[in-house]
């Protein structure tokens, strides 16, 4: 066997054995490479804290049953030592900040269905909300993850109903990159209505999880399976999140990793966007409203900078103020002459005679026998 | 004639002739007292930067008539040297950094139909918006008006269409304070809709202008009159801007008069709330969603803090992580044994068999024959 099929099986082993987030484990795989880990876990000889984290489970010897589930389903185990192994990304769990958090542990392998992880990571941004999100949320988070994939940025999300599921639909529809994490095994469909968008995803995608396969998803493992989602992405943008929305655990997480949290203003009359607006207004997220202003804020800055957008002009616009008096004060119905506009206008006579030949120049004005009457102009939409 | 009827007179009269802001004219008063100055300006003597602002109409010369068709509509003319005259709210005008954007001027005088000024500016709260506004925009005024007025609160808006005009009759609703500050004479109506709102807004609280019975809005009025709103609120609300609106002017008047400006969430999908989070976005307004949080923003420090909301709380939040690890691993069709949710969770069996008693107590786990159950318990909003 060669040696990286030894650390595959003995990463299999590991990823059966104990629950995520292992710190003292994943130190002894650090230190002892994964090979010896494998053997000193299965053989009770790990030190006390490494086997507090795998006491319970350390019988469990099945790699050869897990490495066929998963490969029924057309998965395989991803290590860090595959050349596709998101290295890059990960580095982010192995900060101070994020251990103290309880989040800073790189996974030690992933299940994974679908495309070259490596590749899918390079340009991405997690978009994540509520289960329970309002329309307005599910057609937000589809139309930024049209437009994040449809611009090659893959879209990461955990594939649960609401804003994830909008998500990944959006950026199918665009036939382009989506990553989904579970919480758990790769051989099962979570939740099950999801079955065929999973399956679609793993086409233009991967769905990736650290669970083995079997594994039932359960509250603790969203939040521990929420780290990947913020480290994969390059930013997270929350779409939609109520008062105690799992979307602020990640939106927690994605600020303890060092990661741009970006955050999609609501209606403040819903309660989809409560915990949307507390982020911004803790000035712990910046307000995203289109897609361009995602990449403009987790872009790199000049490469992806928002064009700011053409304002509507009037053609009254550009006068100056004096002129621009002189030309309201002209009377609509009857026209003015040149004294009443001086005095509607507050405007010198001297200068009001001066201005009314310049506004007939470009047009805003005409002379007739009765005095001077203002153009009848479309109007544009501002307001005052 | 006493010398607070020798100064009205004269306020009166440079009202009339000098369109504001004229910032020599309000230089001369400053310098020679209201009366000299009217005097000066009258007899054509004025130095001449008061001269250029005053020589289109400085023969207007109906302080009598002024005074008789403001009284007609029941108002008055307050003048600095009146005690109901904010002081206090028109100092921000009088700073360097609101010269230089050339709002920087207070009024020479107020004509107002209404209540005391005075008291009423005290403690207020500037709400303003769009006139072409959506029904969650003009909802959103309505609320915001209506919960600052019954609080005591005085909103102080422009009495146009759309939010302007939904703020000031939240607060009529509410029985409470409100100003309505105009661009045109006292005796006009205008808009000529809000007619009936005008008057009951001057029954509860004031409406204001500094421009002289019969003057027609125009333009660039309604960009001066934005001054006097964003210095009489403590602050400014910004509940929904377009692109091109107006209320962009009184966002950027408020932070050059060092208040505190607000702006309201809204849809991104609505062109209504473009300008909102533009401010947002450039960090130059704060997100409130509530008039607790207007009040938190604008209010003393202390006073008026927002009392964190209560969060919804579940029973399974406050268990450690390995008790909720075990909660969770129970199996709820057939229950389980220790050594199964040992397995299941991959806590210790020895900390499994500590843990399910300790759930018990709680209530959280039953013991039965077969093995432990979870106990079915209510679900809590919220999700992963």
């Amino acid at each position: 066997m060669s040696g990286a099929e030894q650390a595959r099986r003995a990463r299999a082993y590991l990823l059966r054995v104990a629950e995520p987030p292992a710190l003292a484990l994943a130190g002894l795989v650090a230190e002892a490479g994964p090979v010896r880990a494998a053997d000193l876990v299965r053989t009770g000889q790990a030190p006390s804290a490494v086997a507090g984290e795998t006491a319970a489970r350390r019988h469990l010897d099945q790699v050869d049953e897990d490495l066929a589930r998963a490969a029924a389903v057309g998965a395989r185990l991803v290590i860090p030592e595959d050349e596709e192994w998101p290295d890059w990304p990960f580095l982010a769990l192995q900060t101070a900040a994020s251990r103290r958090m309880a989040c800073g542990v790189a996974p030690l392998a992933l299940w994974v269905r679908g495309r070259d992880l490596g590749a899918l990571t390079e340009r991405a941004v997690a978009v994540v909300g509520s289960r329970a999100a309002s329309g307005y949320g599910e057609h937000v988070a589809a139309e930024f993850g049209y437009g994040l994939a449809s611009r090659g940025v893959t879209v990461v999300s955990g594939a649960a109903y609401g804003i994830d599921g909008a998500a990944h639909r959006g950026a199918v529809a665009a036939s382009g990159p989506t990553v989904a994490v579970l919480a758990c095994g790769i051989d099962l469909a979570y939740p099950a209505g999801h079955t065929a968008l999973l399956d679609r995803i793993t086409g233009q995608g991967a769905v990736v999880t650290e669970y083995p396969p079997g594994l039932r998803p359960a509250r603790y493992r969203f939040l521990v399976r929420n780290r990947l989602i913020a480290a994969l992405g390059g930013g997270t943008v929350v779409v939609e999140a109520g008062q105690r929305s799992g979307a602020k655990n990640t939106a927690a997480i994605t600020r303890a990793l060092g990661r741009v949290l970006m955050a999609v203003p609501g209606p403040v009359t819903s309660a989809c966007s409560v915990g949307c607006h507390e982020l911004l207004r803790a000035a712990e997220a910046v307000p995203v409203a289109s897609v361009d202003e995602i990449i403009e804020t987790v872009g790199r800055i000049g490469a992806d900078l928002v064009r700011p957008e053409t304002r509507p002009s009037s053609r009254t616009d550009e006068l100056g103020p004096e002129a621009a008096r002189v030309y309201e004060a002209l009377d609509r119905k009857q026209g003015s002459s040149p004294d009443a506009a001086a005095v509607e206008s507050g405007v010198p006579l001297s200068r009001v005679r001066a201005l009314l030949p310049e506004l007939e120049l470009i047009g805003l004005v005409e002379r007739r026998e009765s005095g001077w009457w203002p153009v009848a102009l479309r109007k544009g939409r501002g307001d005052a």
